[in-house]
């Protein structure tokens, strides 16, 4: 796999100007800061290709569903993440000639993303019709320390001249999103404002009636001196601007610096709103940009300290994982209860920036294991708020009792996916939810949250799964009908192992609590229900292949032309670029894990061989065109020891974007995955595992590494794990004792100390 | 099932006004004459909910595709059926106050559908809210005498009043599709013309070019006297009137004769549409309204003394088949070789009026035993000069070396359907159009048209057959994966029964037409792909249910939860109406004949129990909630001697749309399926039959009836076939002697003879 861009530890770095690369770069260097994010659009103008994006958490609007033949059951809506008031915007215009850096020549290009201070710069020399070069730098961030507030400093440097140059920082509000179904504009102007050296819009959300309030102020300075200027300030339709000329001497460098904040009804009163967001900018402005860079670089390190996972000796395999970790912090910091983590975060467009099960099937176990448990607690509690939703959505499905079917996607509770494919039968996503409960559990031991949160979302669960089996006379068996598994390759299945097996687990586990927290005098189930319940955890069928262990994916599986991921032709790849929906279907190629997800989750059910076994079938028909897909095989391929399997796929997880696998980086990142892609490090190469007897660590080492270090949070005790060539350091750097596993040895390690062992 | 109107042999009539059934009404009394059909709309203003109507034969738009997640392969758009130009518009104003049935008095009111000689006449009072009180009557017919031609007579006559009356006849070309996916206008206009007593209007749609002329002239009368008048005109963007106030005696009936003429580039040039359009216009209003109604009746009668199927004793059942029988004329006279026959014909926007399967599967069987066969020639041969569309479409989805899918709907040949799990799946209409070839023949013998037009098609359909088959190790045989069978309420079902069936006789046929046609030195097809064929033929998986003769529709079909539609509440029903898709999808019921319509066509292939063990199993689970499917049932309950079911669907689906079982009457009516209801008489209760060892006949009689006739066309001799309790008499009634199988007694029967038996 050519790398898209420069190799570097602690940067992504482009050292060449090349407009068709723009959308996949405006995706790959975006910042964020948890509470809203911006793609890496350039601040002047740009009539190149683009996908302009600046998002803020939680706003979206309900874009009406846009489908051949409506089919009953269906959502009114898919829930958009809303492009909104682009804040970045600084033109620059010489003789009524504008900096553009699609229509000048660009002598120099240097972007860099400095991920270890949560920087975007800029640094380029460009030449423009009438022959006048100017360079510039810019510096950009979205501030870490103060979530509501980002800045930019723009220099501007005249190289062969001296002479005017008129600088315009704008704040536009008219910005609409790619993917609107109907070409609608999202948003009503509510006000706006403009005075000498700042301004403000006001937007509210059409239908779902979020109000943003974006403001700005900005400074010029020549070198280090302030300037005192008079803009010329200008407004329209949802648009304010300054604007400015100023003599500019050749060689001396200039600098605006533009203050932005960005409030918006998430946390604050229609009320205050504006009055917020002009607070907010005032004291950016007034503390200087020196002042809140510091703040914005001293938060990064500090998340660096804990979440870095440090390789020596391989350089791609470290950038890799750190663009992974610096991306999911840019996308949540669990700060804000209302927020959920959408699978492209502050990227782009698609999935809508809403809530898919990856939440808990990928994040909840990288949040439990280095973040306060009170973030997945938090993430948990939300799917709890939206329980009744749930069971509505159910109801609308047909079931009833209290069934509860999450949504395959949501903001609110209610279901905003159009496909029937995935929104009726990608059910499987129920399953992650109550998985996500368990594993809270089994790290926490939270007992309060299972019996007044947990236990109730469990149940609600549950009953779907009771509804949704029917009983097979001619199999004589629970069978489950018209699903759609994790592998997104295949619609409309019978007996999805995955789907069966989850579900069977969770009724089991819904009864076991049940029993657990409902004691003899406290029963929460009827013993009809339970009665029922049981008799289909005793009595679900499965698809195998008979004389081996290999669980099929879905019934009829064997009857498909067997072919390896291997026969398909390069120029083929991904397969759902050049193959019709029709072919792929029928196809054995897998989008993405399915009963390796399985077996992943349950591993304890099974053993070793079992795993090999399926691992061995499943992997070579794999073509990961899910995001969410290689990290499950690394981890499988550690645990059965194929470690070169589990490196090649951990460089696919962990570069998935960087080098643009599947060819869509420029719609926005992966996000949900990059935790997926944290897994593969601290569950696959590290053998980390947090089960309910306690924490195990099976360590193993890639060829290609000399050492990774890294470090994990076990009830409430930080460790620091170090594994090299030759030996595994468990270091307890928090104040308590901790006992542990490590290679099969029960160990107990006191605080400040560490316990070494030979691999 | 309720009536929605009167009983009557001849006629549908409707006595009351009822605002809430004017949807329905306006499809069921819609008129039409093959070439162009028009809504029954109201000529005057109607405020109430209405779906306005007008559709010119071939005339589409293709509008831009409108699905949630693009897939590849998907067609860019789908084709609409074109809203045009209402030429019906006679606004009615007393001082200012518009006659409008939804917002005057309406103090009687009867509508009429004179099926024998195609008139829609309606006749009315009402008082306006100043208390005047007009009648009015109304005739309204789509010329079946001259194709391009419409006329109105509109009589107003005041009740208890003499005074001013401004009549406004119009023409507006500013109308547009109920379901745009986008609420695009499709029109663009080209020029208008308006001046006293006539007026034009040419439009061209978007995309498509297609050009229509639309031109009217009146005249108007006070009584029989001709007056002369005055009349304003007007014109605005696509529009055009005259308008004139007339003082109108009270008791006196003043008439508007407006004649129309409607030409499109279907027919003409661009550059000779417009002047075709006003000779045309120019011919009827010269020769005048009463020569126009003769020749227009005198057409329909002539239709009748072949088509009509006289039923005695049993006014609901006559009134069904009749009402079917002319709405099949209306759509489709055969006289144009351009045009299919769309779904809906010209009484709604629904399906786009384009070609289904539906046009092989119904239609084609009852033009063969009705029509001269260069009819049927002529629908096949609009599918050969769709073979290399079909071949591209094939390629789209991946196939190759002249495989040729033959699109789910289309107007040029290519596919314009947005569904993948019927656009990529529901492939058994291939199937179809094959069959539709092989009944052909063995109808006619035409061998010239096998050779040159059959045989290519055929051979492009048996290659996609062979790709689409794949070997499956497991069962070491061919199946199918991924397909939709015609039972719409299953998706994505692995060996659907029935299309496994007609793609193996497909192939089969191919290969027995290629040694018949190709013969020993002229070989159409290489032996390694005759090889390859015969491997599959001789090699094809089907389900079956052990122990028993029971095709299963499709693998798993026996998991399903096992109820009958006697199960289902009366509430829920329509189950598509009441169920969400996904429970749809996973119950048992069947939306229309799936494995039965393979036994329906292949009936010579299986022993009678065979069949009746299938129809027994598969009827109780069968909604019918395709218009597709009773006839099929009704054929086999015939066949099995189940009379009571037999007669129970006959009403079922020849009252389908009169009684508006699925409760879609409003949006049109189900015009292929009309087809299949002639079906079910003659093959189902006569037991008509031509195998290709020549025509049967194997007669029953409903207990509800006294008597049946009906005539057919058997190889160019007409048949007067009378069935009454007793006994069934064969008259020819043509001029050459005929030989035929009555009750399994082959008999000779010559020219102006009958042949008599007891039944």
């Amino acid at each position: 796999m050519r790398n898209l861009f420069e190799i570097d530890a602690w940067k992504i770095v482009e050292n060449k100007f090349d407009p068709s690369k723009q959308q996949q770069a405006e995706s790959i260097f975006s910042i964020g800061n948890g509470s809203f994010g911006q793609r890496a659009n350039f601040e002047e103008q740009y009539s190149g290709d683009s996908l302009q994006g600046s998002y803020v958490g939680g706003v979206y609007y309900p874009d009406k569903t846009r489908v051949g033949w409506w089919k009953n059951g269906y959502p009114e809506y898919f829930a958009k993440v809303l492009n909104s008031c682009n804040w970045i915007g600084i033109n620059i215009e010489v003789d009524g000639i504008p900096l553009d850096l699609n229509s000048c020549e660009v002598k120099s290009f240097h972007r860099e993303l400095d991920m270890q201070h949560g920087l975007l710069t800029r640094h380029f020399k460009v030449k423009l019709s009438n022959g006048k070069e100017l360079e510039v730098q810019s510096i950009r961030f979205c501030s870490m320390a103060k979530e509501e507030v980002a800045a930019i400093s723009y220099s501007v440097t005249p190289i062969n001249f001296s002479g005017n140059v008129k600088f315009t920082p704008y704040l536009d509000g008219k910005v609409s999103n790619h993917d609107a179904n109907y070409d609608e504009f999202f948003w009503i102007e509510d006000s706006r404002k403009v005075d000498a050296q700042k301004g403000i819009i006001c937007g509210r959300t059409k239908k779902t009636n979020f109000s943003v309030a974006t403001a700005m102020r900005f400074s010029f300075w020549k070198e280090s001196e302030l300037l005192t200027i008079h803009p010329n300030v200008a407004e329209r339709d949802f648009y304010v601007e300054n604007n400015f000329e100023h003599y500019l001497e050749k060689g001396i460098s200039y600098t605006l610096k533009k203050y932005v904040a960005i409030t918006s009804t998430m946390n604050h009163s229609d009320f205050e709103l504006a009055a917020k967001a002009i607070s907010r900018v005032r004291d950016a402005y007034t503390g200087g940009f020196d002042k809140l860079r510091q703040d914005h670089e001293q938060a990064w390190l500090k998340i660096w300290e804990n979440a870095d996972i440090v390789i020596k000796g391989d350089t791609a395999a470290q950038q890799g994982i750190r663009f992974n970790i610096f991306h999911l912090y840019q996308t949540y910091t669990g700060k804000n209860a209302k927020l959920n983590i959408g699978p492209k975060g502050f990227t782009g467009e698609k999935y809508g920036g809403a809530t898919y099960w990856d939440t808990e099937a990928y994040c909840l176990p990288f949040y439990l294991k280095t973040a306060d448990p009170k973030i997945a607690r938090q993430l948990l509690v939300y799917r709890y708020n939206h329980l009744n939703a749930a069971i509505e959505n159910a109801e609308k499905l047909g079931f009833k009792d209290g069934a509860a079917l999450y949504p395959m996607v949501t903001m609110n509770g209610e279901e905003c996916h159009n496909e029937w494919e995935i929104t009726f039968e990608e059910i499987h996503r129920n399953g992650a939810i109550a998985f996500g409960i368990y594993n809270y559990v089994r790290h926490t031991g939270d007992r309060e949250y299972l019996k007044q949160y947990g236990f109730p979302v469990l149940l609600g669960i549950a009953r779907f799964w009771t509804q949704r089996f029917n009983w097979s006379e001619s199999k004589n068996a629970y069978v489950m009908l018209g699903v759609t598994g994790p592998n997104e390759y295949e619609n409309n299945v019978n007996n999805n192992w995955y789907t069966n097996y989850i579900a069977r687990w969770c009724i089991d586990y819904c009864l076991k609590i049940n029993e657990e927290i409902g004691g003899s005098n406290n029963k929460l189930m009827s013993e009809k229900e339970i009665k029922a319940m049981r008799h289909i955890v005793e009595n679900v069928y499965f698809p195998v292949l008979e004389g081996t262990n290999i669980f099929l994916q879905q019934d009829g599986f064997m009857d498909k032309e067997q072919l390896s991921a291997h026969d398909l032709p390069l120029t083929e790849r991904p397969i759902n670029q050049h193959w019709s929906w029709d072919r792929i279907l029928r196809s054995i190629f897998i989008k993405q894990a399915d009963v390796l997800q399985g077996l992943y989750l349950f591993e304890d059910h099974f053993d070793i061989e079992t795993i090999r076994e399926n691992f061995d079938f499943y992997e070579p028909k794999t073509v990961h065109e899910s995001s969410l897909s290689p990290c499950v095989h690394v981890i499988l391929a550690a645990k059965i020891g194929n470690l070169a399997k589990a490196y090649e796929l951990y460089l696919r997880t962990s570069r998935l974007d960087l080098d643009d696998y599947n060819h869509e980086a420029d719609e926005g990142l992966h996000i949900t995955s990059m935790a997926g892609t944290w897994m593969a490090v601290v569950e696959g190469m590290a053998g980390v595992r947090v089960h309910e007897s306690g924490l195990e660590i099976n360590p193993t080492i890639p060829e290609a590494w000399q050492s990774y270090t890294f470090r994990i949070l076990y009830q409430t005790v930080p460790l620091e794990i170090s594994i090299d060539k030759q030996q595994v350091s468990v270091k307890n750097i928090g104040t308590n004792d901790v006992s542990c596993s490590v290679m099969g040895q029960v160990v107990q390690i006191s605080a400040g100390e560490a316990y070494l062992a030979s691999i």
